[in-house]
């Protein structure tokens, strides 16, 4: 929890306001870096059971993409049947709420490498963080990094592995699984291909969020296959930032400016505003020094200064 | 012609050899680049007709995309039902042929800041181009730019207009019409109505080139609607290299190595080998000084220097 805890502090300090709902993701790799969370949280909230963080609504009908959690999906805000009353009355729907993040993956290699233990004893190590998370009714999303290639055990990466995990994760209280392509390996029919594996395994398309990297530039192909498919929540990141410091030449995360611009171009409503999202990459991306690394970001920029002069 | 008069003469003085057929293509923007074009051919070939430039083959059947023109369809070679017979038994099938290019725009603006004419007039000036092409035995390209937006009319450019333009070009002479999205403004939506309205106004889909730019990252999901589409020539450029002076903001082409790499993804045989490929794209862009934005490019590059070490 490192950084996270400041961040958190800051947070639950200054709640930051927001057109739509924000979710805020906290990773927990153990019971300790929960407990943590939790004693951050309870330090800085005025009162006990009130100031736990509240759940996100679930996701709502079938009727656009979401671009972080299923809490932040605008489209599900205006639908009686979704779970946007969940919100409740008694607090601020601009306000962020928060949920827990814990990370397995679909070989044993790279679960070896990034967390030290097999498959079978990450899962063992999120038993009594589920049992927590219910306990003080946050929600917690599981990832399964290298669902479509590893960078250890190479590409093919057994797509029923992956719906096992997946089935497993959910079975023991996971609230939604990100499906991750840490790699960037993925492809059209690959992500086909498990989609259908997870969807004959029982995983509702609710359930599931996809998470692409654009290392090999196949990240919004992957995403419109994924979208047509019936999934509605995507991550991303503003100017294509992230990476794995375990999966070797692994470039970010597919940029969310790009991802917006797909979905937009096809109809779908995410509630994002591309050009102020854009300034954000382009601000971000200056701030770290790092080359901004969408494709719309930069065009949509380059855009707003040739309308300004 | 400037530089390429010089890069004509090499290729004539050392034609370069290659297991698939290269077409090279030669822009003449009137009949005066033209008729340099003849005379260099003339100064460094042998002999009179025979050392005209050769025509490509027609493509060959629906059997895979191709990544440059149509000539270097690698799929069409051994189909017996495609032109590759047409290289002739008196010259060796490794050597390069020859096109001409030829470029007009979609809308006014661009074509009069283009090229200092109207649509109208830049067709009355490839007239005898075409008919000077005819009498030589060489085929011609057309490019049509601005095909999904404009920098000066904005993205929305009728599809109508394209279709009306590559008809007459076709009529004209054209063996091809490469579609261009000049300003990365293209759309799957966008892509797949302007491929319906140039099927139903009779341009069958193998005198069709698609070419894409990636300026806001949708070259590749534009290239997937058009190759479902039935579209096999794309054009691409390794890296990504390119651009347009006259399209304020605009980027290179779609990287080959992306293209490639997503080709192959879905199956399609394009001949290509991608390490090879990412190997010239890393080469020509350090020589160039540009960033590779090829992604596929450098993950492949990643992935041969980690297998090497």
């Amino acid at each position: 929890m490192a950084n996270s805890v400041e961040i958190l502090e800051r947070l639950l300090s200054l709640p930051p306001r927001s057109p739509h709902p924000i979710t805020y993701s906290w990773l927990v790799p153990n019971v300790k870096g929960f407990d943590n969370f939790l004693s951050t949280w309870h330090s800085k909230s005025e009162s006990g059971q009130d100031a736990y963080p509240t759940p996100p609504p679930s996701p709502g009908t079938d009727n656009g993409p979401a671009l972080n959690t299923s809490s932040s999906d605008p489209n599900a805000m205006p639908s009686a049947a979704s779970g946007a009353e969940a919100m409740g009355k008694d607090r601020e729907p601009t306000t962020p709420t928060h949920e827990l993040s814990i990370f397995t993956a679909a070989t044993e290699s790279f679960t070896q490498k990034n967390t030290n233990c097999s498959i079978a004893e990450s899962l063992k190590r999120f038993e009594p963080i589920m049992t927590k998370a219910k306990e003080v009714n946050v929600n917690v999303r599981a990832y399964i990094s290298v669902a479509f290639g590893c960078p250890y055990e190479g590409p093919n990466v057994d797509p029923h592995k992956v719906a096992d995990l997946a089935v497993s994760l959910l079975e023991m209280g996971a609230n939604e699984i990100s499906v991750a392509d840490t790699t960037g390996m993925g492809t059209a029919p690959k992500t086909l291909e498990l989609l259908k594996t997870l969807n004959a395994a029982g995983i509702d398309k609710s359930d599931l969020a996809l998470h692409f990297h654009d290392t090999y530039g196949q990240a919004l192909v992957n995403s419109v296959v994924a979208l047509e498919h019936g999934i509605r929540t995507f991550d991303a990141a503003v100017g294509g930032l992230g990476g794995c410091p375990f999966s070797p030449g692994a470039t970010g995360n597919v940029a969310t400016e790009d991802l917006v611009h797909c979905f937009h171009s096809l109809g779908a409503k995410t509630g994002v505003d591309i050009e102020k999202l854009s300034e954000v990459g382009e601000w971000i991306t200056q701030e770290l020094g790092t080359p901004n690394a969408s494709r719309a970001g930069k065009a949509t920029i380059s855009q707003l200064r040739k309308a300004r002069n």
